[in-house]
């Protein structure tokens, strides 16, 4: 779980040690963080780097100017967002395994406030870890958690006598499914 | 746009060919191309890498046996699935600048057979490409025109009288949007 003294399970805190933590990842001392330097400090509870797909999705949450980097200030916000995703991933992480399983993904979304059937939750095991399908790593549940947060208020929106049910169009569909929710 | 022998725009055909370039893009001669190969390998009208997301969908889309790699026969098929968007891409970038503008994709989408509003259209340049955000490359476009068929398969499902409007259920919107459709 450790990475050169970075340890996601034991969160860093104070601005001096934000510093550092910045300074360790910026590796080209550019002053700026890029995706592929993050990913190379954040291990998951397997031992692996985050997924691309994490890296470049928190980056581009904090990346305000659109230069596929983000500074020490807007570091500083990323550091805090990662360590209450890990506080919250830790805290359903029941058997301290370092992944989340099954019955441990349902009991989280249940306490989010979710009320999904089992074979959706197994969906979303076998989404989000195509190769392993048992199981997810903390960079595949902040993925999946971000995903879920966006299409989730989307939906709200419109569900505006909350029956759990829309009526939708086809190009506002699209626009959400996509990711660009219009 | 050319790289090492592979030009994009100058599809290769014949197995021997095919051949030639997976042993090209099999850096360690493991028999097998991953997404980083792959990418290593293929360049847009931009002269950058393709990107991480086009390569991993590419991968996962004929990688049948999910291991993260596709073998020569997998290849062959990607290899002419990859041959077939160009072309599309060719036919649709009518200045032939190697990106597609507002305009262009405008154009290609009609002639899909989507009715897109301009506002669409230009929502769909922006999320491709958040840094420009006024054209988009190859890579970007067959990333796009994937998600679009994907989700509109999955909206029409559900529009059995052809209206343009579908009633659809919070969990079964949840799983189209993040791609599991249920």
């Amino acid at each position: 779980m450790a990475y050169q003294g970075y340890n996601p399970y034991q969160p860093a805190t104070g601005n001096s040690q934000v510093q550092n933590f910045f300074t360790h990842v910026d590796k080209d001392g550019s002053g700026k963080i890029n995706a592929q330097e993050l990913q190379q400090a954040l291990i998951n509870g397997q031992g692996q780097q985050f997924s691309d797909t994490a890296c470049n999705m928190m980056i581009s949450m904090f990346d305000q100017d659109r230069t596929g980097t983000i500074d020490i200030t807007e570091f500083e916000r990323l550091f805090n967002y990662i360590n209450s995703w890990l506080s919250c991933f830790k805290a359903f992480d029941r058997d301290n395994s370092g992944s989340i399983e099954e019955s441990e993904l349902s009991a989280a979304f249940q306490q989010m406030g979710f009320r999904f059937s089992q074979q959706f939750i197994n969906f979303l095991i076998v989404m989000s870890d195509p190769k392993e399908r048992t199981r997810i790593s903390v960079d595949q549940f902040i993925v999946l958690c971000v995903k879920i947060q966006k299409f989730t208020e989307a939906f709200k929106q419109r569900d505006t006598e909350m029956t759990g049910v829309i009526k939708i169009a086809f190009e506002d569909f699209l626009g959400i499914a996509l990711g660009c929710s219009n």
